[in-house]
């Protein structure tokens, strides 16, 4: 069949695509990760990396970061050219910003937090913000100048899919603050901005960073003032229908037990939560007001509070237990501080979990505890960045510069 | 910039084939609802569709076929040529095997069942199944020479991401029956062959062709001899990481309940399949041995048996209702005979479902009857192939043909 000159460039360019794709999505990989990742034979990929690393595109990893699986010398891993790009997650927590800020390869090359109060309204929480990306570029040295992508995550449902609430007219005030702190990012960078719910994108990071490093099936949740979870199935991050996907504190354990905020009774977050467990134990007649109560109480040994816990434990292994039949996760990571200072809370709830489920050895998920910190969120949002970058198809009202939206398509117009 | 030559004639097969594939896995649509899809200008798609409908590959879809919305001359819908393929959608039930045979225009165009006992062994139901293909050839003159792919509906669970059964030695005893069945299928026929869960697969058919037609996310089940499910997410069928997605039937409602076969206590099926609702209506003192022995106590109004039922709708309703917090589906569909005998069942699953869910209008999934009969498997085994091919890229394991496995590749090697 005859081949119209011109096929041959646009074969590699497709292939170099794809390898770069691949870079983007998992970081560091050795030759031999990439070729089956991208379905290339050895040969042809490793002249298509000759071709990247001469033109700079990509580079050899820093050996040192990996791990040493085996004996031997490692394969060489290749990474992005760590300045082909910079990516920004910033994680709104109810009393603090976090931001970090990664290279093309990966690395965290900045970050940090700023405090406000739990009341204070979105407007401050915004400038708070921005005053933090201002303080860390500088301490830095970050101009922000090659910044191509921005994931914020943020405390409430939110769906990349959720129809956008109608325009007001009479000032802002109305517009919901997930739309609010959207817009104000797209007003003031140049770079792709997706925003999604907070405890969502911790649940990509440990997906994809944490203790379920690698998974394409997750269950996440997270103990905290409240109870949120997050799920990746198939690879994907699940939003849901309107955004409200992951919502485990509002499934139902005890129909009589005590009223929830929500207006049911007997929810997962009215046993598990933190505030939860603190009045459980105070209402038996051990006060525990904090964390560091707890914290003495459990090493003590006290045994009202033990008891407590293990309720909780137990609750929330019923919940994790039935969603987990649902969708036969590979891997269930439990989060939140409360969960690391008692360790009860973790193995009641595999105990449970694991009668709950099918009586099948396959369907059983590993039951782990988070590994990641405080910065999970943000992570988690640079990882959606990798993940959705450059087309960020998945994310339909994502805002594109134009200079971008023009080079995505290469492709294809 | 300077184009190559033979760059137009690949960006216009590129356009041609995401035309056809929008047109494979949706059916018949119109010129607005392509360029939608595809991301075309309507001037450019008409250019397209012009040379695909000049070539024979695309046809103008029968219009008496099409719901006519609002008034006025409907608009041309277009299909693919229905001679272009023929794909086959199999569905092994407890009790019979079904099987429809669609063209490429996703016109069902033969269809038959053949019963067996329910205590058969698999190869007596593949030679069933294997009479049934010929039969219906023979009754609607299909010769199946352009049999391009199979979709098998199996019973049980089965992942195409499960792990292969390590090879036996002596004999076929030792093969899963969901293995012999796929290999017996793709030693027969020279076509794509993937296999799937049935109850799965008759979800998919609901979310494409039934009562949640066009959905992205769905949560289905079906009451039956046992209570299976389907998951749609974000517009993926969900096997799990080990084909146990979907398994409803096992989640815990009452731990204090009846034994199940599982092992556990108190599993929905214990409380909402045919048998265990024909046993709680006996154990009350009204015998119930039948659909129809229900039929007839439910239109004699019979309170003993609507107490029953009530309580099925219940569980049923908290087991939807919690998936439905973890996953905040668009639609919830509920299957089974059973179900449209008792409508009772039905109005109680909405109500305990709408209690667990979220106090969020948008959050609220549309609770459905499903519409589709007994092919619903073999319909959505078929949808599964349409929605699959050409790449089948999420079915790894599938067997292709090496005529279709070259030529699947043209745009890239």
């Amino acid at each position: 069949m005859f081949k119209p000159a011109g096929v041959h460039t646009l074969i590699r360019q497709t292939h170099e695509d794809r390898v770069l794709r691949v870079l983007r999505e998992h970081g560091a990989l050795t030759r031999g990760e990439i070729a089956d990742r991208v379905g290339l034979s050895r040969t042809t990929l490793s002249e298509i990396t000759n071709v990247l690393l001469e033109r700079g595109a990509i580079t050899v990893a820093n050996a040192t970061g990996g791990i040493r699986a085996g004996r031997g010398r490692p394969a060489e891993r290749l990474v992005l050219d760590p300045g082909a790009g910079q990516f920004m997650g910033v994680d709104f927590g109810h009393r603090r910003v976090r931001i970090a800020v990664s290279d093309a390869a990966h690395d965290i090359i900045a970050s940090g937090a700023e405090f406000y109060a739990a009341d204070s309204a979105w407007p401050e929480r915004i400038d708070s913000c921005f005053r933090l990306i201002e303080r860390v570029g500088e301490e830095s040295g970050i101009h922000y100048g090659a910044l191509q992508g921005i994931g914020i995550g943020f405390p409430g449902p939110f769906s990349p899919r959720m129809p956008k609430p109608a325009p007001v007219a009479d000032g802002s005030s109305a517009v919901p603050a997930g739309e609010l702190v959207f817009s104000s990012f797209v007003e003031r960078f140049d770079a792709s901005v997706i925003i999604d719910n907070n405890t969502r994108f911790a649940g990509l990071a440990e997906a994809i960073w944490g203790s379920a490093a690698g998974t394409q099936d997750l269950l996440y949740v997270r103990l905290s003032d409240g109870i949120g979870g997050g799920l990746v199935v198939g690879g994907q991050l699940v939003t849901g229908a309107s955004g409200f996907a992951g919502e485990l504190g509002h499934v139902s354990v005890s129909p009589s037990g005590v009223q929830c905020r929500c207006g049911k009774r007997g929810c997962l977050e009215t046993i598990a939560s933190v505030p939860a467990i603190f009045a459980g134990c105070t209402a038996k007649g051990v006060p525990i007001h904090s964390l560091d109560d707890l914290r003495a109480a459990v090493a003590k040994g006290d045994p009202i509070v033990a008891s407590v816990l293990r309720d909780a434990g137990d609750a929330l292994g019923r919940v994790l237990g039935s969603v987990a039949v649902a969708l036969n996760p590979r891997e269930i990571v439990i989060a939140g501080e409360v969960a690391q200072i008692a360790d009860v809370i973790f193995e009641q709830a595999v105990a449970t979990i694991t009668y709950e489920l099918l009586p099948v050895p396959e369907a059983a998920p590993h039951v782990r505890l988070a590994k990641l910190g405080d910065d999970d969120g943000a992570l988690g949002a640079i990882a959606a960045l990798f993940h959705r970058s450059p087309l960020l198809a998945s994310y339909p009202e994502t805002h594109q510069p134009d200079h971008q939206r023009g080079s995505t398509q290469r492709n294809i117009s």
